[in-house]
Protein backbone atom coordinates (compact mmCIF):
# COMPACT_ATOMS: atom_id res chain seq x y z
CA UNK A 1 0.00 0.00 0.00
CA UNK A 2 1.32 3.66 -0.91
CA UNK A 3 1.92 5.94 1.99
CA UNK A 4 0.32 8.19 -0.51
CA UNK A 5 -3.08 6.39 0.00
CA UNK A 6 -5.30 8.18 1.77
CA UNK A 7 -9.33 6.32 3.39
CA UNK A 8 -11.50 8.94 4.71
CA UNK A 9 -14.06 7.30 6.66
CA UNK A 10 -16.96 9.69 6.35
CA UNK A 11 -15.80 10.91 3.53
CA UNK A 12 -19.07 11.90 2.47
CA UNK A 13 -19.51 14.62 4.83
CA UNK A 14 -18.61 18.10 4.18
CA UNK A 15 -15.13 17.81 6.35
CA UNK A 16 -14.18 14.72 4.72
CA UNK A 17 -15.18 16.37 1.32
CA UNK A 18 -13.06 19.10 2.07
CA UNK A 19 -10.28 17.23 3.48
CA UNK A 20 -10.47 14.86 0.32
CA UNK A 21 -10.48 17.51 -2.24
CA UNK A 22 -6.95 19.43 -0.70
CA UNK A 23 -5.36 16.05 -0.53
CA UNK A 24 -6.05 14.71 -3.98
CA UNK A 25 -5.31 18.18 -5.62
CA UNK A 26 -2.04 17.63 -3.62
CA UNK A 27 -1.56 14.22 -5.09
CA UNK A 28 -2.53 11.71 -2.30
CA UNK A 29 -5.05 9.01 -3.90
CA UNK A 30 -8.19 9.11 -1.56
CA UNK A 31 -10.72 6.10 -0.75
CA UNK A 32 -14.05 7.93 -0.59
CA UNK A 33 -15.80 5.65 2.45
CA UNK A 34 -19.61 5.79 3.26
CA UNK A 35 -21.80 3.32 4.86
CA UNK A 36 -23.49 3.26 1.26
CA UNK A 37 -21.05 2.41 -1.59
CA UNK A 38 -23.42 4.38 -4.28
CA UNK A 39 -23.06 7.29 -2.25
CA UNK A 40 -19.16 6.45 -1.79
CA UNK A 41 -19.01 6.80 -5.52
CA UNK A 42 -21.01 9.45 -6.64
CA UNK A 43 -19.30 12.07 -3.96
CA UNK A 44 -16.11 10.27 -5.45
CA UNK A 45 -17.54 11.12 -9.08
CA UNK A 46 -18.54 14.89 -7.61
CA UNK A 47 -14.87 15.29 -6.37
CA UNK A 48 -13.25 14.02 -9.68
CA UNK A 49 -15.10 16.64 -11.45
CA UNK A 50 -14.92 19.37 -9.43
CA UNK A 51 -10.76 19.03 -9.29
CA UNK A 52 -10.78 17.55 -13.31
CA UNK A 53 -7.55 16.34 -14.76
CA UNK A 54 -5.77 13.68 -13.35
CA UNK A 55 -6.63 12.93 -9.76
CA UNK A 56 -7.19 9.90 -7.53
CA UNK A 57 -10.15 9.79 -5.65
CA UNK A 58 -12.19 6.61 -5.50
CA UNK A 59 -15.47 5.64 -3.48
CA UNK A 60 -15.80 2.35 -1.46
CA UNK A 61 -18.27 1.11 1.34
CA UNK A 62 -16.49 2.47 5.07
CA UNK A 63 -15.25 -1.29 6.11
CA UNK A 64 -13.34 -1.97 2.23
CA UNK A 65 -12.05 2.49 2.55
CA UNK A 66 -10.45 1.28 6.03
CA UNK A 67 -8.86 -1.88 4.64
CA UNK A 68 -7.42 -0.60 1.55
CA UNK A 69 -4.42 2.56 2.65
CA UNK A 70 -1.88 2.65 5.41
CA UNK A 71 -3.52 6.04 6.56
CA UNK A 72 -6.96 6.00 7.61
CA UNK A 73 -9.03 9.60 8.45
CA UNK A 74 -12.25 9.31 11.00
CA UNK A 75 -14.79 12.01 9.17
CA UNK A 76 -18.04 10.98 10.83
CA UNK A 77 -20.45 12.96 12.94
CA UNK A 78 -19.95 12.24 17.04
CA UNK A 79 -23.20 9.97 16.96
CA UNK A 80 -21.74 7.84 14.32
CA UNK A 81 -18.58 7.55 15.35
CA UNK A 82 -19.21 4.12 17.90
CA UNK A 83 -21.06 2.24 15.26
CA UNK A 84 -18.50 3.17 12.83
CA UNK A 85 -15.06 2.14 14.78
CA UNK A 86 -17.40 -0.85 15.67
CA UNK A 87 -17.81 -1.35 11.47
CA UNK A 88 -14.25 -0.77 10.47
CA UNK A 89 -11.90 -2.08 13.51
CA UNK A 90 -11.71 -5.78 12.14
CA UNK A 91 -10.85 -4.00 8.49
CA UNK A 92 -7.74 -1.68 9.75
CA UNK A 93 -4.03 -3.38 8.92
CA UNK A 94 -2.13 -3.85 11.47
CA UNK A 95 0.55 -0.98 11.71
CA UNK A 96 -2.21 1.71 9.75
CA UNK A 97 -2.59 5.07 11.19
CA UNK A 98 -5.99 5.94 12.57
CA UNK A 99 -6.22 10.17 12.45
CA UNK A 100 -9.66 10.78 14.37
CA UNK A 101 -11.37 14.42 13.34
CA UNK A 102 -14.68 13.62 15.42
CA UNK A 103 -15.50 16.17 17.67
CA UNK A 104 -18.31 15.72 20.30
CA UNK A 105 -20.27 18.85 19.33
CA UNK A 106 -24.06 18.77 21.22
CA UNK A 107 -26.10 18.42 17.93
CA UNK A 108 -25.16 14.61 18.71
CA UNK A 109 -28.52 14.58 21.06
CA UNK A 110 -29.72 17.43 19.36
CA UNK A 111 -27.61 20.42 21.08
CA UNK A 112 -26.30 23.40 19.51
CA UNK A 113 -22.91 23.05 17.60
CA UNK A 114 -21.00 25.27 19.86
CA UNK A 115 -21.38 23.51 22.89
CA UNK A 116 -19.60 20.09 23.60
CA UNK A 117 -20.14 16.87 24.79
CA UNK A 118 -18.99 14.97 27.79
CA UNK A 119 -17.35 11.89 26.68
CA UNK A 120 -16.64 9.34 29.75
CA UNK A 121 -13.07 8.32 27.94
CA UNK A 122 -12.17 11.88 28.15
CA UNK A 123 -12.24 13.20 24.16
CA UNK A 124 -13.96 11.60 20.61
CA UNK A 125 -9.62 10.97 20.53
CA UNK A 126 -9.51 8.69 23.41
CA UNK A 127 -12.97 6.90 22.71
CA UNK A 128 -11.70 6.30 19.03
CA UNK A 129 -8.21 4.82 20.49
CA UNK A 130 -10.60 2.56 23.23
CA UNK A 131 -12.52 1.15 20.32
CA UNK A 132 -9.22 0.73 17.75
CA UNK A 133 -7.24 -2.66 17.42
CA UNK A 134 -3.91 -2.35 19.33
CA UNK A 135 -1.46 -2.44 16.71
CA UNK A 136 -3.27 0.55 15.12
CA UNK A 137 -1.71 3.63 16.45
CA UNK A 138 -4.53 6.47 16.80
CA UNK A 139 -3.66 10.53 16.54
CA UNK A 140 -6.15 13.62 16.17
CA UNK A 141 -6.04 16.18 13.88
CA UNK A 142 -7.81 18.24 11.90
CA UNK A 143 -10.57 19.07 13.90
CA UNK A 144 -10.14 23.29 13.55
CA UNK A 145 -9.73 23.60 10.36
CA UNK A 146 -13.57 24.02 8.66
CA UNK A 147 -15.14 22.45 5.92
CA UNK A 148 -15.93 25.41 4.20
CA UNK A 149 -12.23 26.85 4.06
CA UNK A 150 -10.93 23.57 3.14
CA UNK A 151 -13.84 23.86 0.20
CA UNK A 152 -13.01 27.01 -0.95
CA UNK A 153 -9.63 25.51 -3.30
CA UNK A 154 -8.65 28.99 -4.05
CA UNK A 155 -7.90 30.20 -1.08
CA UNK A 156 -5.55 29.28 1.39
CA UNK A 157 -7.12 27.88 5.01
CA UNK A 158 -5.47 29.74 7.31
CA UNK A 159 -5.36 27.48 10.32
CA UNK A 160 -2.95 25.31 12.84
CA UNK A 161 -3.64 21.78 12.89
CA UNK A 162 -3.37 21.03 16.67
CA UNK A 163 -1.86 17.42 16.32
CA UNK A 164 -2.60 15.07 19.69
CA UNK A 165 -1.02 11.56 20.09
CA UNK A 166 0.77 9.71 22.56
CA UNK A 167 3.54 8.52 19.92
CA UNK A 168 5.62 10.64 18.24
CA UNK A 169 6.31 9.08 15.37
CA UNK A 170 2.43 8.09 14.75
CA UNK A 171 2.17 12.59 15.05
CA UNK A 172 4.88 13.07 12.35
CA UNK A 173 2.67 11.01 9.65
CA UNK A 174 0.60 13.52 9.99
CA UNK A 175 3.24 16.16 8.90
CA UNK A 176 2.78 15.48 5.34
CA UNK A 177 -0.84 15.45 5.52
CA UNK A 178 -1.06 19.24 7.09
CA UNK A 179 1.46 20.28 4.85
CA UNK A 180 -0.29 19.42 1.74
CA UNK A 181 -2.80 21.71 2.36
CA UNK A 182 -1.83 25.33 1.57
CA UNK A 183 -2.15 27.84 4.79
CA UNK A 184 -2.18 25.05 7.28
CA UNK A 185 0.79 24.65 9.82
CA UNK A 186 1.41 21.59 12.21
CA UNK A 187 1.74 21.77 15.54
CA UNK A 188 2.50 18.83 18.42
CA UNK A 189 -0.57 19.11 20.82
CA UNK A 190 1.16 16.56 23.03
CA UNK A 191 -0.18 13.72 24.13
CA UNK A 192 -4.11 11.92 22.68
CA UNK A 193 -5.83 13.44 26.44
CA UNK A 194 -5.15 16.64 25.43
CA UNK A 195 -7.30 16.26 21.89
CA UNK A 196 -10.46 17.07 24.63
CA UNK A 197 -9.30 20.95 24.23
CA UNK A 198 -8.62 20.85 20.95
CA UNK A 199 -11.79 19.26 19.93
CA UNK A 200 -13.54 21.56 22.74
CA UNK A 201 -11.36 24.30 20.42
CA UNK A 202 -13.62 23.84 17.28
CA UNK A 203 -17.26 24.77 18.82
CA UNK A 204 -15.36 27.79 20.28
CA UNK A 205 -14.50 28.56 16.96
CA UNK A 206 -18.23 27.61 15.49
CA UNK A 207 -19.70 30.22 18.24
CA UNK A 208 -17.07 32.76 17.00
CA UNK A 209 -18.44 31.69 13.06
CA UNK A 210 -21.74 33.22 14.25
CA UNK A 211 -20.91 35.84 16.20
CA UNK A 212 -18.55 37.64 14.09
CA UNK A 213 -20.29 35.96 10.53
CA UNK A 214 -16.95 34.76 9.15
CA UNK A 215 -15.24 31.94 8.87
CA UNK A 216 -12.61 31.65 11.45
CA UNK A 217 -9.54 29.70 12.42
CA UNK A 218 -6.40 29.16 14.94
CA UNK A 219 -3.35 30.31 15.19
CA UNK A 220 -0.45 29.24 17.78
CA UNK A 221 1.83 32.42 17.92
CA UNK A 222 5.65 32.54 19.36
CA UNK A 223 5.92 28.55 17.06
CA UNK A 224 8.73 28.74 14.53
CA UNK B 1 -14.92 55.77 41.82
CA UNK B 2 -12.53 56.24 38.69
CA UNK B 3 -13.34 53.96 35.49
CA UNK B 4 -9.67 53.89 35.22
CA UNK B 5 -9.24 52.08 38.30
CA UNK B 6 -8.13 48.84 38.64
CA UNK B 7 -8.09 46.27 41.22
CA UNK B 8 -5.93 43.29 41.01
CA UNK B 9 -6.71 40.27 43.77
CA UNK B 10 -3.94 37.94 44.03
CA UNK B 11 -1.61 40.82 41.88
CA UNK B 12 1.43 39.61 44.04
CA UNK B 13 1.58 36.67 41.67
CA UNK B 14 3.08 36.33 37.94
CA UNK B 15 0.54 36.62 36.36
CA UNK B 16 -1.13 39.74 37.97
CA UNK B 17 2.03 41.80 38.19
CA UNK B 18 2.62 41.33 34.61
CA UNK B 19 -1.02 43.19 33.91
CA UNK B 20 -0.54 45.50 36.67
CA UNK B 21 2.70 46.53 35.14
CA UNK B 22 0.88 47.14 31.24
CA UNK B 23 -2.23 48.65 32.59
CA UNK B 24 0.14 50.71 34.79
CA UNK B 25 2.13 52.12 32.31
CA UNK B 26 -0.98 52.54 30.12
CA UNK B 27 -2.34 54.84 32.41
CA UNK B 28 -4.63 53.43 34.82
CA UNK B 29 -4.64 52.98 38.70
CA UNK B 30 -3.95 49.90 40.03
CA UNK B 31 -4.50 49.00 43.63
CA UNK B 32 -2.62 45.31 43.84
CA UNK B 33 -4.56 43.40 46.30
CA UNK B 34 -2.70 40.17 48.09
CA UNK B 35 -3.71 38.49 51.43
CA UNK B 36 -0.77 40.50 53.25
CA UNK B 37 -0.84 44.08 53.33
CA UNK B 38 2.92 44.36 53.12
CA UNK B 39 3.87 41.92 50.90
CA UNK B 40 1.23 44.15 48.51
CA UNK B 41 2.52 47.19 49.54
CA UNK B 42 6.59 45.78 48.86
CA UNK B 43 4.97 44.09 45.10
CA UNK B 44 3.46 48.06 44.31
CA UNK B 45 6.67 49.43 45.30
CA UNK B 46 8.62 46.83 43.15
CA UNK B 47 6.46 47.80 40.16
CA UNK B 48 6.55 51.34 41.07
CA UNK B 49 10.63 50.84 40.26
CA UNK B 50 10.13 49.06 37.49
CA UNK B 51 7.82 51.00 35.85
CA UNK B 52 9.33 54.91 36.86
CA UNK B 53 7.66 58.26 36.19
CA UNK B 54 4.30 58.63 37.29
CA UNK B 55 2.13 55.53 37.50
CA UNK B 56 -0.36 54.95 39.69
CA UNK B 57 0.26 51.02 41.66
CA UNK B 58 -0.74 50.65 45.32
CA UNK B 59 -0.80 48.15 47.56
CA UNK B 60 -4.20 46.80 49.77
CA UNK B 61 -5.23 43.72 51.72
CA UNK B 62 -7.32 41.86 49.18
CA UNK B 63 -10.79 42.62 50.66
CA UNK B 64 -9.69 46.94 50.94
CA UNK B 65 -8.45 46.97 46.79
CA UNK B 66 -11.58 44.93 45.95
CA UNK B 67 -13.65 47.73 47.41
CA UNK B 68 -11.59 50.36 45.90
CA UNK B 69 -12.35 49.82 41.94
CA UNK B 70 -15.34 49.58 39.94
CA UNK B 71 -13.46 46.65 38.20
CA UNK B 72 -11.43 43.94 40.01
CA UNK B 73 -9.82 41.63 38.43
CA UNK B 74 -8.89 37.59 39.96
CA UNK B 75 -5.62 36.36 39.64
CA UNK B 76 -5.27 33.63 42.13
CA UNK B 77 -4.11 30.15 41.47
CA UNK B 78 -7.17 28.21 41.51
CA UNK B 79 -6.54 26.62 45.13
CA UNK B 80 -7.24 29.67 46.11
CA UNK B 81 -10.31 31.03 44.40
CA UNK B 82 -13.11 29.73 46.61
CA UNK B 83 -11.57 30.91 49.88
CA UNK B 84 -10.38 34.62 47.86
CA UNK B 85 -14.03 34.95 46.58
CA UNK B 86 -15.47 34.28 50.48
CA UNK B 87 -13.03 36.65 51.80
CA UNK B 88 -14.04 39.50 49.06
CA UNK B 89 -17.80 39.12 48.04
CA UNK B 90 -18.77 41.32 50.75
CA UNK B 91 -16.51 44.04 50.29
CA UNK B 92 -17.54 44.11 45.98
CA UNK B 93 -19.36 47.58 45.04
CA UNK B 94 -23.25 46.71 43.44
CA UNK B 95 -22.46 47.14 39.44
CA UNK B 96 -18.26 46.42 40.11
CA UNK B 97 -16.99 43.99 37.32
CA UNK B 98 -15.57 40.90 38.32
CA UNK B 99 -13.15 39.41 35.34
CA UNK B 100 -11.78 36.38 36.28
CA UNK B 101 -8.50 35.20 34.95
CA UNK B 102 -8.33 32.12 37.21
CA UNK B 103 -7.43 28.23 35.31
CA UNK B 104 -8.24 24.84 36.90
CA UNK B 105 -4.86 23.73 36.30
CA UNK B 106 -4.05 20.23 38.18
CA UNK B 107 -1.13 22.14 40.08
CA UNK B 108 -3.84 22.86 42.59
CA UNK B 109 -3.96 19.51 43.45
CA UNK B 110 -0.38 18.59 42.92
CA UNK B 111 -0.15 17.70 39.57
CA UNK B 112 1.45 18.82 36.16
CA UNK B 113 0.77 22.86 34.64
CA UNK B 114 -0.26 21.47 31.36
CA UNK B 115 -3.35 18.99 32.78
CA UNK B 116 -6.85 20.45 33.96
CA UNK B 117 -8.85 20.35 36.84
CA UNK B 118 -12.68 19.38 36.22
CA UNK B 119 -14.68 21.43 38.26
CA UNK B 120 -18.28 21.16 39.20
CA UNK B 121 -19.49 24.19 37.87
CA UNK B 122 -17.89 23.98 34.59
CA UNK B 123 -15.11 26.68 34.94
CA UNK B 124 -13.18 28.37 37.34
CA UNK B 125 -15.25 31.46 35.66
CA UNK B 126 -18.26 29.82 36.29
CA UNK B 127 -17.41 28.64 40.03
CA UNK B 128 -16.69 32.31 40.28
CA UNK B 129 -19.93 33.45 39.25
CA UNK B 130 -21.36 31.44 41.75
CA UNK B 131 -19.74 32.92 44.31
CA UNK B 132 -20.07 36.62 43.04
CA UNK B 133 -22.96 38.92 44.70
CA UNK B 134 -26.17 38.99 42.25
CA UNK B 135 -25.23 42.89 41.34
CA UNK B 136 -21.95 42.34 40.44
CA UNK B 137 -21.52 40.98 36.55
CA UNK B 138 -18.36 38.16 36.27
CA UNK B 139 -16.62 37.70 32.77
CA UNK B 140 -13.70 36.04 32.55
CA UNK B 141 -10.33 36.36 29.96
CA UNK B 142 -7.20 37.30 29.75
CA UNK B 143 -6.30 33.30 30.54
CA UNK B 144 -4.02 32.74 27.71
CA UNK B 145 -2.02 35.78 28.02
CA UNK B 146 1.11 35.01 29.47
CA UNK B 147 2.88 36.48 32.33
CA UNK B 148 6.44 36.02 30.79
CA UNK B 149 4.87 38.07 28.07
CA UNK B 150 3.43 40.49 30.40
CA UNK B 151 6.39 40.93 31.93
CA UNK B 152 9.13 41.90 29.12
CA UNK B 153 7.24 45.47 28.52
CA UNK B 154 9.72 46.28 25.43
CA UNK B 155 7.87 43.89 23.27
CA UNK B 156 4.30 43.08 22.17
CA UNK B 157 2.20 40.40 23.42
CA UNK B 158 1.30 37.97 20.64
CA UNK B 159 -1.76 37.17 21.82
CA UNK B 160 -5.88 37.55 21.25
CA UNK B 161 -8.13 37.99 24.64
CA UNK B 162 -11.13 35.35 24.56
CA UNK B 163 -13.43 37.07 26.55
CA UNK B 164 -16.70 35.24 27.75
CA UNK B 165 -19.59 36.22 29.94
CA UNK B 166 -23.51 36.23 29.50
CA UNK B 167 -23.49 39.84 29.32
CA UNK B 168 -22.52 41.68 26.25
CA UNK B 169 -22.23 45.06 27.79
CA UNK B 170 -20.04 43.43 30.30
CA UNK B 171 -17.64 41.67 28.40
CA UNK B 172 -17.32 45.83 26.47
CA UNK B 173 -15.86 46.80 29.70
CA UNK B 174 -12.85 44.90 29.08
CA UNK B 175 -12.30 45.96 25.73
CA UNK B 176 -10.19 48.94 27.04
CA UNK B 177 -8.26 47.01 29.20
CA UNK B 178 -7.26 44.52 26.20
CA UNK B 179 -6.28 47.36 23.74
CA UNK B 180 -4.24 48.58 26.68
CA UNK B 181 -1.91 45.78 26.19
CA UNK B 182 -0.17 46.49 22.49
CA UNK B 183 -0.29 42.69 20.95
CA UNK B 184 -3.53 41.44 22.28
CA UNK B 185 -6.53 41.80 20.73
CA UNK B 186 -10.29 41.60 21.91
CA UNK B 187 -12.45 38.57 20.84
CA UNK B 188 -16.01 37.96 22.11
CA UNK B 189 -15.89 34.32 23.29
CA UNK B 190 -19.34 34.12 23.97
CA UNK B 191 -21.35 33.00 26.96
CA UNK B 192 -19.54 32.44 30.52
CA UNK B 193 -20.05 29.07 30.36
CA UNK B 194 -17.53 29.13 27.07
CA UNK B 195 -14.53 29.65 30.04
CA UNK B 196 -14.67 26.24 30.15
CA UNK B 197 -12.72 25.95 26.51
CA UNK B 198 -10.64 29.27 27.09
CA UNK B 199 -9.52 28.17 30.10
CA UNK B 200 -8.59 24.76 29.31
CA UNK B 201 -6.75 26.56 25.77
CA UNK B 202 -3.83 27.65 28.71
CA UNK B 203 -3.10 24.49 29.73
CA UNK B 204 -2.28 23.43 25.88
CA UNK B 205 0.04 26.60 25.82
CA UNK B 206 1.72 25.72 28.69
CA UNK B 207 2.64 22.71 26.86
CA UNK B 208 3.68 23.94 23.73
CA UNK B 209 5.58 26.27 25.48
CA UNK B 210 7.34 23.50 26.93
CA UNK B 211 7.41 21.49 24.16
CA UNK B 212 8.47 24.66 21.88
CA UNK B 213 11.08 26.09 24.72
CA UNK B 214 9.24 29.13 23.70
CA UNK B 215 6.98 31.35 25.02
CA UNK B 216 3.53 30.88 22.55
CA UNK B 217 0.08 32.80 22.08
CA UNK B 218 -3.26 32.02 20.34
CA UNK B 219 -4.86 34.35 17.85
CA UNK B 220 -7.83 33.91 15.71
CA UNK B 221 -7.61 34.00 12.11
CA UNK B 222 -10.97 35.54 9.87
CA UNK B 223 -11.65 37.62 12.58
CA UNK B 224 -11.61 41.76 11.50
Amino acid sequence: MSDHRIAIIGGTGDQGKGLALRWARAGFSIIVGSRDAERADSAAAEMRGTLGGEVLIEGAVNSVAAASAPIIVLTVPFAAQIATMKDIRESLAPGSLLIDVTVPLEPAVGGKPTRMLGVWAGSAAEQCAELAPENVQVVSAFHNVGAEALSRLAHEVECDVIVCGDSKDAKELVRPLVAAIPGCRYVDGGPLANSRTVEAITALLIGLNVRYKTHVGIRITGVK
